[in-house]
């Protein structure tokens, strides 16, 4: 491993979803009821894709936020539930979409869905997803909530597109990255915790204080993933390490250990990522050169910033169970740096 | 071309768009400028797709549907142009994924945007306009309009799927393809002409009766594309004739061929449909097989059904230039076939 030193250990949190996966689990049988139910049809095809990602063990965060800044304005109803489930089938379309995108053959630690059944099944599915996410959004009734989703639905894709048209590109400057992870991440975590309030009828600035928090959370989530890229391991992070080098994905700390490299390093680094020269021993020299330039670290720092920018926009709120479950999200989405 | 006989020319009716493009220009021209501008984005490439593909001349037949079933009910507001707009931006994202699904290197004449981008643009570029036209909709405030647009959203992946799940099968029946070119084009159509009367504030038979008028139309469309796809020509389609073939996409003409077969006409179908021997030679014989069974005018026939079924459901309306103009574009669809 040569020169790889370890993440930084100080001021990391050690926080964990148990406290909002026991809030909201009487709700999340319902979503996962939900769940099974809406990815139904009598093309089979459909149940057996979509079960297969579905079933496959993701921590369902993002319709638990929904569920429990609902929970957070004392909602009563039931459309809190229906928002939850769209929440997560718009997550599964991307990642059924993003697996074809990337050409990617893992997808939490099992074959990738387009591995079993073709790309085609893979994008096909996943249009149906996203139809049936609309559909449970118009059950519930409320415009203001579909305003939210599909303004995320549009701002997601051309994340995900800007993420394309800087990828190989060493040229991607910070801000560049940050606006492709606010894209492709970040505003689901925010409209998930926006839709919330929103269907609980509480004020506007209660509704974007939240929308705050799940932007300023997506941010931190999105930059410990790229970390865990190049330097977690395979069974924790359900993809292969070094993915993203391997697919010319310019993450935060590349463009870091890059912007502060000597020109031999900046032409290792053009190599890599713009020509595919990107081995086992790329990527090894690769982790090296991020090490040197502390870019893990730093990067890991810029989570830990936006993360308290996730706890701040909670300040408002009264000292619940509830508001104190979602500030253990903030610190268990760090905390995955271990 | 060996024993092919010409297809049916009595009772072959010879419409003409000319009345609804006329009827519905004004409303038209601002369409397009909603289309130029939703498609737009800082992410150059969502333009750079999207325009690639949206000013390659298709007929735009299915928002002047949306445009002219809401004029028939006297609609004057503006929420009509938004409404078009998302019809067309859910059928150029169904074309872009499809050219995924299908693998298509030609799309009206030109080049496939996955042959000039990758599949990678054409997926999420879909997922983008589809986030645009669902941030439309909502814009019109109309839950009804989002209703009948969210469920083909998920009823048009759904016939997809279904036809991905059939493809290369021979013991796919008639009600099986009904099935499939109901979701995968037929669904659109209907929803295109329901929303019209829904903006217009027409009644529940009214809404119906359109709804039923379109959902016809689209049948007896795909069916006609189908037909062509064995008889036309290259220029008139956009496609190469005998993609259908060459995909394995089981449609009316060949399933009515196989029907009709004999053991070693269907063994020769087997081999085509389900295990790729589907040559020029192949496709010649496959020609003959459907000209020898009379499988395409049975195809054409079935068209002319359905197109007198969309007829009759405008039955009811007085006797408009707009009732006129969508009985004509019934016509056009079926005179395609020349």
């Amino acid at each position: 491993m040569g020169a790889v030193t370890p993440l930084v250990k100080e001021n990391k949190p050690s926080g964990s979803v148990k406290p909002i996966v026991d809030l909201t689990k009487a709700d999340m049988e319902r979503v996962n009821a939900l769940i099974l139910s809406k990815a139904g049809s009598d093309v089979e095809m459909i149940p057996e894709v979509a079960n297969h990602l579905i079933s496959s063990g993701g921590k369902r965060l993002r319709p638990m936020l929904t569920l429990a800044t609902a929970q957070m304005f004392g909602y009563q109803g039931d459309s809190h539930v229906r928002l939850a489930t769209s929440v997560e089938f718009m997550h599964t379309a991307t990642l059924l979409h993003d697996d074809v995108v990337d050409e990617s053959d893992l997808r939490r630690g099992k074959s990738s869905a387009r591995m079993i059944w073709g790309n085609q099944a893979s994008v096909l599915v996943g249009d149906f997803l996203l139809g049936q996410a609309f559909r449970m959004m118009v059950e519930t009734g409320s415009m203001e909530a579909l305003r939210v989703l599909s303004d995320a639905a549009a701002l997601i894709a051309e994340g995900e597109v800007f993420q394309l048209a800087v990828s190989k590109k060493m040229e991607t400057t910070k801000d560049d990255y940050i606006a492709v992870i606010r894209g492709k991440t970040a505003e689901l975590f925010a409209a998930a915790a926006e839709v919330g309030p929103i269907i609980a009828g509480a004020s506007a600035e209660e509704q974007q204080a939240l929308r705050n928090y799940g932007m300023n959370l997506g941010l931190a989530f999105q930059l410990v993933d790229d970390v865990l890229d190049y330097g977690g391991s395979s069974a924790d992070l359900g993809k292969n390490v070094g993915d993203d080098f391997r697919e010319g994905k310019i993450t935060m700390p590349v463009i870091l250990a890059y912007q502060h490299g000597d020109d031999a390093e900046k032409a290792f680094w053009r190599k890599a990522m713009e020509d595919g020269e990107n081995d086992d021993a790329a990527l090894e020299k690769a982790r090296t050169l991020i090490a040197r330039h502390n870019a893990l670290n730093a990067s890991v720092s810029l989570a830990l910033e936006y993360g308290e920018a996730a706890r701040r926009a909670l300040a408002f709120a009264p000292d619940t169970p509830v508001r104190d479950a979602l500030m253990d999200v903030v610190d268990f989405c760090i905390a995955r740096i271990s």
